[in-house]
């Protein structure tokens, strides 16, 4: 009955020196990273399109190691667009592993059918970098456009653009690609100096 | 950039023969499994207390294989508890493997924020189930309900020491484990013989 003894144990292990105390968790200063060498995994969760970019800090520059999409066709069931999502996170987090994963924060204008899907989206790449012990945080899509272009009320082309530029890459970033790496940068803009708005830690 | 080709080859092969043509896959009946040997997992999810039931199909009885709770302290970020969600599952997955997972649905009354962290936890299990290209399905509460009593309004605790009779359990199990086993056994009901409702592949 329950989890079995052994398998807490590892979990406990895996899971070690991540507990917080209290229930006061939503709005934490995240965990210092070397500013010099961090890795950062930004997430537009989606069940169809997951944008991911990740990011390494190296003093006050920054360069992509990895972005693009998780695509799941229409045709697929929701359980195995899930399933893709997971084993695409289990990946991103293998290699190169971030010292962070940040999430687009979600919109709750949405109805409840949408809210819940969204959901199951966010449930599955949480859960892989929560089974692996790495602290996870949210940004709301206005702090995140704010960080990038100044306006948060941007268009996505402006922000498309603007992840190019600061990454220097050769073309724009797919939209979903791209809003993850903004998500990124706008986390490590916000750490590496002042921080105008706490992430909530999710 | 994007999932790359060997992972994604890896993906399709442990998601062989999942395809499902056509975006027509809300409603399909189970795939069939032998009901003189079936396993099939229920699980009642969500964040703090997911409740989890295996059972094994022999002939014309079933026995329990594992049932619990995975439970969160309070104090855990959502990340953590995802992950420990994720760890279980994955434990319920590898230790005589489901033919089929089985998913409470869910009540559409609640309000928007209930209803993301409920779908958050639905997807940290329905990921781990659709990564290994094991079918999950769900049933309604009331179906459930319906199915082990002949009541859709009938009490939890009814249902409780239904599920411990039909298991010949020495004591009833925990509410959230109890509802777990009741998914599992409702499925067996109704995929043994008439099938009352089809339930919705998710």
């Amino acid at each position: 009955m329950g989890i079995k003894k052994s398998q807490f144990e590892e979990l406990q292990k895996r899971l070690k020196s991540k507990l917080v105390q209290g229930n006061e968790v939503d709005s934490v200063a995240p965990r210092p990273f070397d500013p010099a060498a961090a890795v950062i995994l930004g997430i537009d969760p989606s069940l169809r399109a997951s944008g991911f970019g990740k990011i390494r800090l190296a003093g006050r520059t920054m360069k992509a190691i990895d972005y693009g999409v998780i695509e799941c066709p229409k045709s697929w069931p929701k359980s195995r667009c899930l399933g893709a999502i997971l084993l695409g996170m289990e990946r991103l987090l293998a290699e190169d592993p971030p010292d962070c994963c940040v999430f687009e924060g979600l919109f709750y204008s949405q109805n409840l059918k949408t809210a819940i899907i969204m959901g199951e989206a966010r449930g599955a790449s949480l859960a892989a970098a929560g089974s692996r012990g790495i602290d996870s945080y949210e940004l709301a899509p206005r702090k995140v456009k704010q960080a990038l272009v100044g306006f948060g009320g941007a268009q996505k082309s402006a922000i498309a653009k603007m992840v190019q530029r600061l990454l220097s890459l050769d073309q724009e970033p797919m939209p979903d690609a791209a809003d993850a790496l903004a998500i990124a940068i706008a986390f490590a803009f916000e750490h590496s100096g002042v921080i105008l708005h706490p992430p909530v830690r999710i």
